[in-house]
């Protein structure tokens, strides 16, 4: 199968089910409100050494945000509910309470399981009950005025893992190519990138051949500069670089649409030969996407 | 004292000995090495409930970086070496070496105590050693290419919780006071403001009145809202708003620099009328910032 | 009437009809898309000085851009037909055809009006006619490798010089809401503030009453530090500062949606007290805009 | 000559004399000023079509600006002290003025020659003269508080043109160098690069060999996708593109150094694999400015 002359390759990628939460973050402006969200998703790339995996995505006006301020809106996503419960409570905590101007909403009204987020307790008796809008929310004095918090949150069974390859003649085209792939899942509505600017540029295989203590390393089979002295190597000739695109979303729909609308767009970058995918023999988890079947 | 007319209230930052390391992250553009750099300082605003301090100190030019190419400085400080060197492998493995075309050098290469980073094993055997420059560092092939490392960083006994409050008039004219100040630590070489955007606006008191499970709670004292129904509360007349600016530096000199050069900043801005400073009765840390001193 | 407790004044704003023209920018890369966006629709806040209003209406992601590229759409109105061809053509020329990777394509395909915009001599003989998608354009050899432009861009009637005032009581509250309001209008499609940041601070009136040489002068009405030797004054008492927002759009149903949304986000902002609109007795426009009818 | 593999071409780039202002523009954030210096210095890549070359040279801290506030310093500069003046009237008057909460300090107070920006005449007979610092400015009532200006920004006879190529096997690599180039060029005070993010991919040649009417038309010779067609190329074997750096500056001295930086950061860049640089064989101006001169 090919689009616009580059290689999709007949395999899958490999995603795994994982509980997913959505926080409204809004502030004084569209920047305290990015800063905030940016801070509580940082070293979230991946569960392999991080204790959630989180992203920015979308951005709220204030025209649809709860309390009329400009927002966004962070993924936060981890198989074991405890461990989102725990990580949600602990990130919100550091990185949107104390940050300045902030309050913090449920992104996700309707799902029936609630995760709690207990923050009132920083009012030391201070705080009390209040609305905005219609939504329940805690009041908490702090220095730089009250902080809002509806404190419990919704929790969704969602996907986590979601990836293609991008595969280029050289670093940089396939780079802008990974890049453009970013914007499109920018604007896909529940759906994040959790890699230092959505991208990653060392994918890695569970375990390692030579150091048995290490829990990952890199995918060799997929890293271009070793192809001559790797026999196992699946790096088409000619390929020179290799950027991973991994999405998490908050159902297996939202991931299939951003996977095809990033592979389209991908396919558009001059210097992108092929299209592949990440999976690991159906051990990391029970979703297999097809790339042929999302792009016919 | 007065400057500009702000009283400058007479008392002391309480700030505490932190080791202290720099990373130097390049990339292919600056863009790709604050995208690292973020992710890797981000859910690091306060040892309460992060596992190190860290922020961005500074940017690279090309002309002087490691391998010529643009990057930025991150400083990460914990009191206990080994939490120190443990978060900053963590982040370093998985916020830089999987961000798109990052290197990493020791940003602290005059300190004699060293941090081992051993992230080569990532390479699965095929990394090799080299050197950029007159650094030694590994080469480890990765699915972008290869990902360059000097794996040895330096660190310092820093200071950590400089800091100092913000007073005015109203939410947004003391906030933007407190973004004037974050400019000024920002342009000082060898210091950090790890919370988001560099400012909070719910600084702590160690400990709950109320709740006794709290590790930190509201420093109640200075909440303005809160000022009639709380009996010590030291919120000046008029103050609406409060925000603090906490600094970790790689030594005192340049906590007290950006602390001084910040709060004469802070009282160029109008509805600023008071500054004053966090300490907790010397349980905290041996540093006594007193105000005064510094702006004379 | 008032919305949130902001006085809502019983005025109107006085618009003008101005030929009106959409151009899509793709780039490599967002960022190279808005470098080109913002350089063009520089220097063109206002008509009293400027050559051409304009500003950037919105974002395109690559999945619906014509060349599958991320982009900007900047909007560009002036009066006279032949001014806004002229201006488009130096603007087109001098900021999008010299930036990096980009690309230019009609915004408006449905207007009958047409614009030339005849960039093709640029290459000397070398360029040729060719496709993108369903867009027949010329690609123009450059450095930088083939310079693409869709020739002829769509012109409607559009509107300009939709305003409303935002009146608080301190000059960074009222800043704040103004701030709010440029990402409605951000997310409004058809309409570009054309001011820096969107935003101004001195709103002007129809010439002077003191130096007869000038075309306009400070709308001394309306300037709260005067309010006092004013006897002309119309600053509500409390206020201290007044923003303007002004907006240009495709056509008068757009107008009066950002007009109407951002007033509301405006209300929203803690120390916004009134909201008002400018108006020359019917001198500027044939437009009126009533606040109240609007938000009704 | 060679420098890491990158050969340096034996030419020189051709620059000539222009008239150079400095404007100091300060606001309430680095943000706010960072808007008003961008639009002031939009539409002004080259003087083939723009009224004059401009560009944002660098950023004040609070510590040093002359109100205690962030800011940025634009440059701009015009072969005609008239022009150049009638430009920076018109800019700061659109530009500046109208935006929010800035002001306007002269950036070159020890050059004797004098640039009168009459402002004031705005303030319509309420603005008064008082003084910021050291620094006589008039103050002038506007809707969002008072417009501050000091109005005679000092001029120098600079340099305008100093340019490169940057040529290497495919686009975006090359565009990466260009990229990094740009950062050196930010970190060296006294030079602007005026292009749309500091690059340009369609250089130009003067007149046009197919069209009599055009002033300018496509460095032909230099383009690499007509390399086979034109007899006359100069696009070595195996580049695919070539991106332009074009600085001008306060003085010869600052062009010489921005240069020589600059194209040492673009060899270290992979895919760069020549330099070279435009002239005109004396017709454009005095300076010529040998690469092999500069880089030994």
């Amino acid at each position: 199968m090919k689009i616009n002359g580059v290689v999709i390759e007949d395999t899958y990628a490999e995603a795994f089910p994982a509980w997913t939460s959505e926080v409204e973050i809004t502030a004084a402006t569209r920047y305290l409100a990015q800063e905030a969200g940016e801070h509580a998703t940082g070293f979230a790339s991946s569960l392999i050494g991080c204790g959630v995996e989180a992203g920015i995505d979308r951005y709220l006006s204030p025209i649809n945000s709860p309390d009329g301020r400009p927002g966004c809106v962070i993924l936060m996503a981890h198989p074991d509910k405890q461990q989102l419960q725990k990580q949600a409570l602990q990130r919100l905590a550091e990185c949107v309470l104390t940050a300045p101007t902030t309050a913090i909403f449920d992104g996700l009204p309707d799902a029936p399981e609630r995760i709690p987020v207990r923050l009132h307790f920083y009012g030391d008796g201070y705080e009390y009950k209040t609305q905005v809008g219609n939504r329940n929310v805690w009041a908490i004095p702090i220095m730089g005025g009250e902080f809002t918090i509806e404190e419990e949150i919704g929790a969704v069974q969602g996907v986590a893992g979601g990836n293609f390859f991008i595969m280029g003649t050289d670093q940089m085209s396939t780079l802008t190519a990974a890049m453009a792939v970013v914007e499109v899942i920018d604007g896909t509505d529940g759906a994040a990138a959790s890699f230092p600017g959505g991208i990653t540029g060392s994918g890695s295989k569970v375990g390692s051949r030579k150091y048995k203590f290490m829990r990952a390393a890199t995918n060799d089979a997929f890293c271009p500069t070793i192809k001559q002295k790797n026999p196992n190597s699946m790096v088409p000739d000619g390929v020179k670089a290799i950027f991973e695109i991994v999405i998490d979303g908050v159902n297996l729909e939202v991931i299939e649409r951003a996977m095809a609308d990033g592979i389209r767009a991908a396919c558009r970058t001059p210097g992108v030969t092929h299209i592949s995918a990440g999976n690991y023999g159906g051990t990391l988890g029970p979703y297999k996407l097809y790339l042929h079947e999302l792009l016919s």
